[in-house]
């Protein structure tokens, strides 16, 4: 079935908060010709700690504003509300809607050795036991060990990415992981990829690290065009190629953005999310 | 003038989530007789990094909530909300609300003897300047000098009460304070006394901690009596005298909860809080 939307509209992409902006970046580095409608709950972050019926709840909120902004496509940007939501919400919308999760396992079976993979994600992700599931799925030998991290966010979002508290939090979260012989360990936060230098620095050169972000974006590009829905590159864009809204504190979702994104946020325009 | 309510209806008390706990229970040691419901906001926790719009629009949604459980007064069990919302809240509603603040506030001016007085908070609290508001007009030639910490909320919920990371965290937070030469410090956030061992060693034996909740309890008292609202100690209680309700993860939160009221929590209801 080919899909009625336009092709040279948006793609939408949500998060939690801040955190999905790392799985923009990679869609604007391999699809640069994409127009994308960035949404973050920061009046309601973290989701990491809440429930499926209240992950499920904002979603589908968060998926109605999105589509007043007629987007082709969705991308939930966001490992909890992809464990949670993705397969709800997908089912009741009539645009596709993709998670990063399959893009992230896929990338993991592909990956291991010696079929020990290891999950690091929030207590949320892991405690729905989604990556085992569907990584067992793919590849029934493999052996998943997941451990949630909970302190990795709030520190990311103080900014102690190289700080000796990171590394002591970080180094009691992966002596689990570590005693398991894992030579994959999959970033199953999208915070996560920010702390990437400490944990390759714990975890040792041999272990791959994959951060379903890179392997999201290949996915989205692959899913637009098999739909007929990829940007004609020559189309002109109305209004800016990149678009940020928030559900709380828009300036210091501009500041934070910013540091990853250095020259795609002009503004962040701030909305009420339980209205949709 | 005398308010309108019935004088053995329950007192509401609210928080962002669990920390308003040390709250309810300084008025259960002090107030044996009053009934309380209790709603921790659970779906949208932490409240100390949002808005005043925010965390405004938040607690209308919480009182008109505990106004259907026919509360005869409110305490706002949580510094960020009293900060950004006190003022706003009470002046539109009909029976009396009262936040941790000016309690705190006046025994900090009672205590100190050098005039100079830290308050630890959230980034929203310390942001808002109100502490130092408020204790210069009780006693306008003290010197306030306030600390943001936000780490503080998420090590607490992870029961890292006692632990070296707690303990760095806090080395740093508070050595600001230590070198302006302090007699007393504010425990300007309903988690940190959770915290009040660490806070004791790194702070010395001579400075005075303050926690907000003890002098709320006592507030709310005087408050109850001069408004003829005082319970009826001999009045039959119609269901339990303590209820508990959440906007999400009840279970999560009557273990929690029982941690700090061993007795009290007989179980907690999960409510739509969006909905009011």
């Amino acid at each position: 079935m080919q899909i009625q939307a336009d092709r040279n509209a948006p793609v939408g992409v949500f998060d939690s908060g801040v955190g999905g902006l790392t799985v923009a970046r990679e869609i604007m580095r391999q699809i640069p010709e994409e127009r994308i409608v960035y949404f973050g709950d920061t009046a309601r972050v973290p989701y990491g700690s809440k429930s499926r019926d209240t992950i499920v709840r904002y979603s589908r909120q968060i998926i109605r504003f999105l589509r007043t902004q007629q987007v082709k496509a969705i991308v939930i940007a966001c490992n909890t509300a992809s464990a949670y939501a993705l397969d709800t919400v997908a089912a009741e919308t009539d645009i596709p809607v993709i998670g990063v999760i399959n893009a992230g396992a896929r990338t993991a079976v592909g990956a291991t050795r010696n079929g020990r993979i290891g999950v690091i994600g929030t207590e949320a992700t892991i405690g729905s036991g989604i990556y085992t599931r569907v990584m067992q799925e793919m590849r029934p030998e493999v052996q998943v060990i997941g451990k949630s991290c909970p302190l990795f966010c709030p520190l990311v979002e103080e900014g102690l990415l190289h700080d000796s508290v990171t590394d002591e939090i970080a180094s009691r979260y992966l002596s689990e992981l570590k005693g398991k012989y894992i030579d994959t360990l999959v970033l199953g936060c999208t915070h996560y990829p920010l702390l990437r230098s400490t944990l390759r620095r714990l975890m040792g050169e041999d272990v791959v690290l994959v951060n379903p972000a890179y392997e999201t974006a290949i996915e989205l590009k692959g899913l637009l065009r098999e739909q007929g829905l990829s940007r004609d590159p020559d189309a002109p864009f109305a209004g800016d190629q990149y678009q940020f809204f928030v559900s709380d504190l828009a300036e210091k979702f501009t500041d934070f953005a910013t540091s990853i994104l250095p020259n795609e946020v002009k503004e962040t325009k701030k909305i009420q999310i339980e209205n949709y």
